[in-house]
């Protein structure tokens, strides 16, 4: 069922490795079958420290003592020699960053939101469109890189398209009403003041409806040969911040093209085991979205850690007296929504060949 | 600005006194300028006990004294005397005991499901449909009774109503797709345990959506002769509970006839002030519905109390890439969606000289 | 490192298995290396419905199919046929049940406060008393029985006894003043209502602090011929709930016979790694007391899985200007501190000999 | 019943008003009816903007519109004119910043730590030792100020303090163990991060012990001619922050100099009303501490607030089977144990007329 390991494990490095994402890249990295990971970096105020000393630890277990001990570098291609780099970067840094990786031939699997909406950039989910790093090839020619830029969405799109997927794949969408109730760890670390939002909800996250209106078009989208064609629904999203540590909730409204019983939309989410491609590398989950049956779930204290954190729980599918079906879908923010998507798509690029080979 | 009051203060009685809304009653009722609570009335369990004995009381302030004197009595009208009744009875009991009320001549108040959606019980929010009151003499003569019943809706729902009505009330709506978050305090004490909720958001709650659904169509509908007309447009409601002490939270994104700009529709919020009849009533605030232009407000944790709990806080109103336009819109779910709503509801049956006249 | 397994695996049932507490057991012997788990029983309400039905299973992970299945019985030693019986019975039930179990031969571990400060009956922690054990032939003399009742403390109980052996056993205690902050699943579910606990601290668990004064008397004295000589230090407990889910956090100031260098204390926690007879027992943890030298640590959301939530943590040692030393401990109430600690001592009777042998 | 207002409004202003304390300075000045609030002072950064650009606004009101429209001064005698300044000052700068308004002749009333331990600058709590306000002309003259330096303690001091001073004042008083449950706003906004504090306990907030063991031995201590003797007990402090909004809670172990029966200290604190000074000022509460005698109470979310958040709430009052008595304390840590101690000192100083006559 596993698929082949590279014959040489390809070198790998974070950026922006002190911060929440970042920690997560490490921790799903030091020990991963495929990549070693041999470098981190961050910001000019942490470069030089041993990663033991400048990252603030949030997790669980312990920091591995053999990264505590690497001296974060600066993000710069000069300092950093990995083939693969993995950027948890701030997007007022991340741009140019990436842009200076890429052009030094490097492969940069980006959380940032600079480049996702760049034509030429895919924005890929492992399970849904493996197809849309076909136009790698052209990114690289029309920018003159031996690298290249493969983005991963906001963490709330990727939960929401994943939840999606199966129902755009089989039946096609037209509209999508989506509300989410999204965790503090989306915020980063330090991130959401305790004051803000103990025993509150926040309406509000700056800039993040915008995210999800349109990386839900490109997620869902074709790929042309040198750019990806957003797929034509609309979508209207709300959202919101609860006091919730990790796993971001979205209900969804969604009309399809045409109507169909909740019945057929419930065969298609059974049946749905996402792309070829991804079956079996290293951070794919068994089953990428699971579809729950009972009736007050899912939620994020009970099923975030579904599939290691790499599945979308949905569940509550019903038909939907204004537009068509509606359900709700949960996932882990950081896990599948940032640090472990890069990852799984990283394996990507590697079993298709395009990385590591050789 | 404030009406006059009656020329005598009608006597009250609370029924299912002791549980969380009961106490809200209490609270709301024992210092009432134009009522006079003289009895509260429980379950069998309850009844005979002192309330100080039989409540368990979870209020901010100490119960008055007065009160924790009384003595609770059975739901029966044969031992409640007091002319105007505010029911809390739960709903496996409420259908039968209200009517009975009704039935021995009192003015039943009731914030119970089990005869909201009769066709010839009003089901009212004062500042919005004060109208629906017409039909009572319909009801009183179609059943016999010397007494009636008006009941107030979901807690969500009158929420969600007071939100919609300066929209409806201008340019009339045909769709609504409704996401809540509502707080533990809608459920009850003991209600929604601990262990369920902490960190955690559960995106069910038994039978909300359906009343949320309904109770909008018929809050915002019009009175027939003898039965109220439901608005005729659709609603979908998803329906979340979340860690928020007091007050509910609800997304709504919302079709119109035609399409208006966001600025008119900001301006029938600036401008509504709810109906006539109702301004001035002691339990009244000052703005029934009130337009936040901080981009991250209405809160449940800072905005709940606003009006005395007794306003709708609304924000975020802007152009919704599916319907129309979309807003965010908040209330407290005890005072504004159950206890405060029925006294005002009793207000304004005195003011129309429906009760207490003479 | 591991001990040997037993040559043929004892047939095990749970009491009281649909609670919180029942559950955790269940998830802690369905793949039981030594125990093989043939039977739930619960109260008359449940007996006769499937576990699947009868248990409102609030665990992350599935309900194990095998177990959901299985018909829940009576808590009778009829219906029962386990040697060795769990029981998480609540103890208005748990004192008689108990009794008929082991009059009927079979070795009862329990949870329930009814025998536990029984002179005759021993309260062990597997690593830190068992050779209280030793007055099992005693008990079953004095009240004729075949089978035995052992028991574990309280939750927080259990934790701070944890903490306090390696500073007894090496330099003896004359003091302790405890304040504890317990998480709302040692209230069981649904336990603590969300009403009482989001945003608040209850300084008060009924009958909470006698037993915490009392179980470390007993847990830290020594065994005589036929009964347990409590130790003669005196405790004054503070215990408060608190907004957490799992994990009890307890402050320690304790006073010794005569004054110790913080670096003695400290170093006794270094080297005690608890009675050689619970070392490479499946449930016990590689280090049942882990000292952690982090300022802000242990916390019980980062901390509280620690040796799969059978290590204490135990942090910030150093002196107490009115006692000797002070420190602060935590450990997961629901498996160290209830069924996990059940379970290991069941191990350590196989080991012994005392159960399961031939 | 109260005290006659001073004869001219003396002029306020308060430095770091844009920060959590400042804020609460602000709410309480506004409308005061001794007090006229002229300016409001921040960091460089702040400076020059108004005060509603400046101050990230978190209250549950909205800031007064004249108070958002005063433009931010610097933290400078030479810009701000009051002759009374509240200092909600971080500790970084506030020390010299103090001095220079109180070598300028202005007198001082501050939050920061900087002075508080300063032998010849009074701690004060208005009801308990306002007589260690006579150390003012020795400081005067010792240091050549016109103006003075009045300090309050740290939150978590001044609760403790409030509820140890019946025992104190009466019994005497030689050992304390105390552990806090403190609120996040305890930290100033943004503060605590959510991901810290969310379902977690952290047992550690630094520096707060030392501060808490010393202050209490000020505070409780006596007036000598031109310093104060701290008093003779020793004090030792579990410090905890927990995820509560506002209200710290600290369980409290005392030893008295010659135990007393438990009876005697209720009897204490049923008939202490606190010193006859401050009797009457506008911000002293009627009872400054309020001693409850439910099982479970005080609790931060439901007690918070009594007294105005001016009370501090004791309960739980019983013997101590290690030191004497036992109790638990909670007041507001913003209003009681910040700002509105600061405004109550000031208030203090005018009715002793040592500020603000002719």
């Amino acid at each position: 069922m596993n698929v082949a390991p590279p014959r040489r494990k390809p070198r790998v490095a974070v950026l922006g490795a002190t911060g929440a994402v970042g920690q997560a890249f490490v921790r799903l990295l030091v020990n991963h079958p495929w990549f070693e990971l041999v470098e981190v970096a961050a910001s000019e105020r942490s470069a030089g420290k041993s990663y033991g000393e400048a990252a603030r630890w949030i997790g669980d277990e312990a920091l591995p003592a053999s990264v505590g001990a690497m001296q974060v570098l600066p993000c710069d291609p000069g300092a950093v020699t990995a083939e693969i780099v993995f950027s948890a970067l701030d997007s007022s840094v991340a741009g140019e960053a990436e842009e200076a990786f890429a052009r030094a031939g490097r492969f940069v699997l980006s959380n940032a939101k600079n480049h996702r909406m760049d034509s030429d950039v895919p924005l890929v989910i492992a399970e849904v469109n493996p197809d849309h790093l076909d136009i790698l090839a052209a990114q690289r020619k029309l920018r003159g890189w031996n690298g290249a830029i493969v983005t991963n969405g906001n963490c709330a799109s990727i939960v929401a398209a994943l939840a999606l997927a199966p129902i755009q794949q089989r039946f096609g969408i037209t509209q999508i009403i989506a509300t989410t109730m999204q965790a503090v760890s989306g915020a980063g670390y330090p991130g959401v003041p305790s004051l803000d939002i103990l025993g509150n909800v926040v309406p509000y996250i700056a800039d993040e409806e915008r995210k999800v209106e349109e990386e839900l078009q490109k997620f869902l989208g074709t790929a042309a040969n040198d750019h990806i064609d957003p797929a034509s629904f609309v979508t209207s999203a709300h959202c919101n911040r609860v006091a919730v540590e990790h796993g971001h909730t979205v209900t969804l409204s969604v009309k399809l093209p045409k109507p169909a019983p909740v019945e057929a939309v419930r065969e298609a989410f059974a049946t749905w085991t996402g792309a070829e491609d991804a079956r079996g590398l290293p951070s794919a989950p068994e089953r990428p979205v699971i579809l729950m049956e009972q009736p007050d779930r899912p939620q994020p204290r009970r099923d975030v850690d579904a599939g290691r954190g790499m599945s979308v729980s949905v569940g509550r599918l019903r038909a939907d007296p204004v537009l068509d079906v509606k359900l709700v879908a949960m996932g882990h923010n950081i896990v599948r929504g940032a640090a472990g998507a890069s990852v799984l798509n990283a394996e990507l690029l590697v079993h298709r060949g395009l990385v590591g080979a050789a």
